[in-house]
């Protein structure tokens, strides 16, 4: 009963298997591999995105905080929900990969924010002379961390506010195969046919090891992001390794198909929680539920060996035993259906506990 | 016949299969998991520094630059030999890391330089008071780029000029399994008990698939680490994989058996080269041997399918036959013997070809 | 009729003479000159703070980065207003002083924050181990941007809120002589006996030329804060004409007769504005007035002479006449009474040409 | 008998009435004023760049910091000589603008290095993919920190090896205007014609209180440099003050008259030290003379009263008394014509002493 994160999750037996077969004698080493020219062309076609420079690195953090960099130069100002990873769960890396550039928060239910609200808060921080920072790029968050699915056609209205305002737009799709599995539509139309500039294309958290790319829609950007990458100290040598995941991860649908588990298990969470009387507190696109439940019944799913994190954050130990407190349950392709319904089982029997 | 760099090789089979094993279920992220805490463990135990604050990163540059971020103020001078991987192949990772820090280079051969030039140089640079940047560290690679293996009286030398002055020494072990199978001293030998402040513990280029611990034997300088780690982008959610690699790595020691292998592959081809009347150029401490070969030698070891790296880079395509090309040659765990026999048969024919 | 700002004023008479004194011969360069020993000298026991270190620069904008740099890490948050000027006017300075920093905002009324608010603010960001960025610092205006004073009491308040959490308490005085002579404490009672651990001291708004002074009460800040400034480029080599400006103000009552003065011409102001029917937006405090009047009030008085902005920006070209239009008066040392009344006395003209 | 520095010279007096008739009521901060748009005017005709933008800060090491930051990206590479002022004495105020930048020292007699060394020194640092920083710009210093001029073929030779290779070239003029007063050539032919992109425009050490120019004669780099000066805290808001320096400055070839007087004071000094058996060490091409003297010597002539620095750094406290030891005379618009003959008797009577 493991619903923390998908952080959490082991990797994919493909993609094991792909690691297994790519390490066959040596390579060149900093991605002049085969391997790593193959895997940035699937990438590639997926994308319907032949000319877009792709790169690798191994963690999220720093996908987005490279991203941002090539988009927003220091005295920059980008615009993100106030509760978008890269404002609240990167320890400063957009602000360190910039040269110190500002985030401006706005707010909207369910972290997204409105293409008018937007507007608004462009207007309102435009530059006044060269006394504040200048807006340079928008980030949005696809799926939003609380679990919404930006639609092409959502996207396209930003990118549109964005693009008339001259700012760029950055996706951070850590999940997004979850977004395209929910949506069925291309991962062209999800991005730049939308007006995405640069994507987060991220990998670690559906089923690889640890991989994410980044993917520049405008390949002039290509060669500023890969001296900023080795700068950085996030270009491997032995960049095979990322490469096979990839690979193995966009062969054949694997990629969707992991994601659209995930969903359904957060599918089959959500009504079981609705079903108990907690209602999922943000829309289940994706493959994340927020509910609220008494703490009686987090003490009893807890005693019972379900793992999930409280949100935002713990609470206070000690308090009413009706207490409502919100939680945050993420499945992942290796989420199993017995789990859920253990989950879901010792749910019903805290609430029976009660009566 | 690859000798191109260790970091070309493959993973070993131990490590490959550490990784297999770790794959089993959920595990929570970020290093939280039993997994890491069991690496790191093993890894203060194999330089008896049960103290000291252990920290894992995927790669050398990396790990090289967060440490020096940690040693180093923005205003400080960080104090290596001209030929450092840190000021000529991390496109000015330190500086970024440390915020605009200065590298002030010093020569000598072989990769090394003298406690005398050491000592000179910080006081040709002492503060005038804030005139200038502050002298704040020294870092050494050992073995270094040349191949050269530091002893630890020599390690201890260095220190002593740098602590003296109130500086603190780091140590780029981007190869230190293979110092220390050429040494036969014990890890904590040369290094801290050296004086080494920090450390990079290179595992990449001997066997694994991506990773590099940072020790940094004074504890109280862990807390800085973790969040310039995480604001550089370069905390693994999935950390037990990083762990897993070390975990093996260190198991009944496979990183000095490994080493040592690469240590001995060069030592073959050093004897081959010099039979032949190519003595290397720099002392073959460790697992890499320069060497200059009349242009005629190089392309027909090079038509025989051996690969390796002119050095300092690539010559001029056209000259004389006879030009001497200087190269560099790079065995790894993964090399085999019959590939040193074929490269030195293949030297054998060139000669012979010529005569 | 000048309120555009106090940044339009020019030298104070006593200040332009302090500076011809000092034109006399050469002196030690860099702040080495004993012209520079007695203004700090001086500025220390104006603040009853004979240990503190003090540092002269020429910019609000740098007094403050520079200030934040000492007491905020590049992965630390500072607290501030929404309207303060280190989040608005300074492009980034403080992120690219402290190396990337971010500052989190708080609303409240007229410029200041509630105690609450502030602990709530820290509570909610609060480190998730390395995930977010780490409180380190609060900072205040005083005056605030709209005018408003806060009194010993209420930077106590703020004070206690924040050193009970670790941060330390830094204030933007651009305008503290306002402030001074508004409430006739003491220097000492409104900044570190109050808690403030780093003032901003500003003087160019309030008769000098150009002259700032960092007033770190932790004399263990100084070397820091010494060695940023040189590498910020902020170390004057001609100190003394820096330091004789400061002379000069300090001396006999200077700086708070020049500012009460400023003060009184701000109620004035106000007075009249309330007597028209356009009572002060904000507390009236120091000697800026904010008001709202019709657009064409606005349009008769600027065709009378009257300079001074709208606020926070400017309007729309077009509009309805009686359309209300923020505004902001700004009173310096030499704004005239015949400014003043000349000033009112359109005001009653535009109101009466309506009537 | 001052010889310490031309930096701790007083104000020319006809410099000190422009401020004095600056200060007349209010004007628009920030550099909206009259007077700044008249200096700019006069910046721009005396280098016959109209189209150049131009702008004013507080310091040499700002403006040569905020220059090399629009030239040189922060994995950039600028080369300049090992004893350049943005190398040795602005405490890594050039690696903070640029954001990190490296710069790569070179070698050569009285401050000046030659196009070949140049040229091998890119070629030797030429990019090797990603894994170095990038050759981006040149700078050079006119007079040298050693005194000495680089005429306008000498500076063309450079920006020709410069240009050839995607490279950018700065001056750092901190002292142009004697190196123009020596030469006799126009500033254009010194400056663009010859190639300069970007120049440093040095007043401080010419007689002005506190004023540098910094002139991109590619005018598409002066939105960059305006919004770096902002966020660096060096646009100051009573901009007139340094604008009435430089206006002061250009009017009627003060600065070049200033200039040559300090030019020909150093010419006395020169020839009377080597009549003395003391020749320079160094061209005294423009206001600096450096030689050796004995130690005894230097002796007697402090305490004679005159005041100078050894150079590079102070000597040990003792040694032999005829010891030769290096010092560095710096004459400035203000040294008197007595103040050098009494040098020179000091200095004649400190070697009869010895007889």
């Amino acid at each position: 009963m493991w619903f923390e994160s998908d952080n959490g999750g082991p990797v994919a037996p493909a993609v094991m298997a792909a690691l297994a077969a790519a390490n066959d004698g040596p390579a060149p080493a900093y991605g002049a591999d085969a391997l790593t020219a193959g895997a940035l062309a699937r990438i590639r076609a997926a994308f319907e995105a032949p000319a877009a420079a792709v790169h690798l690195v191994a963690t999220g953090t720093a996908a987005n905080a490279l991203a941002l960099g090539c988009l927003c130069p220091p005295w920059g100002t980008v615009y993100c929900h106030a509760a978008a990873h890269i404002a609240t769960d990167e320890c400063g890396a957009p602000e360190f990969y910039t040269g110190g550039a500002k985030l401006r928060l706005l707010e909207g239910p369910s972290g997204k924010f409105s293409p008018g609200d937007l507007a608004c808060a462009i207007a309102a921080t435009a530059p006044a002379g060269v006394h504040n920072t200048q807006p340079a790029a928008v980030s949005i968050t696809n799926p939003t961390e609380a679990g919404a699915v930006w639609t092409p056609g959502e996207v396209a209205a930003i990118a549109s506010v964005a693009h008339q305002a001259g700012l760029r737009l950055h996706m951070d799709g850590a999940r997004l195969a979850n977004a395209l599995a929910r949506l069925g539509c291309s991962p062209a139309d999800l991005t730049w046919r939308a007006g995405v500039d640069v994507l987060t294309l991220g990998g670690t958290k559906n089923g690889l090891m640890g991989a994410e790319a980044v993917i520049l829609f405008d390949p002039g950007l290509g060669q500023e992001f890969a001296l900023r990458r080795k700068r950085g100290g996030h270009l491997p040598s032995k960049m095979r390794y990322l490469a096979a995941q990839f690979d193995a991860w966009l062969a054949d649908g694997l990629w969707l198909r992991l994601a659209a588990h995930a969903n359904a298990m957060a599918q089959d969470l959500a009504r079981g929680l609705a079903a108990a009387g907690h209602p999922p507190l943000h829309p289940v696109d994706a493959n994340m539920v927020f509910a609220a439940m008494p703490r009686r019944v987090h003490r009893a799913l807890r005693a019972a060996g379900a793992r999930y994190l409280f949100w935002p954050g713990d609470p206070p130990e000690a308090g009413a035993e009706d207490e409502p407190l919100m939680c945050r349950l993420v499945c992942s392709p290796a989420t199993r259906r017995e789990e859920v319904a253990a989950f879901l089982d010792a749910l019903s029997r805290a609430g029976d506990a009660r009566a």
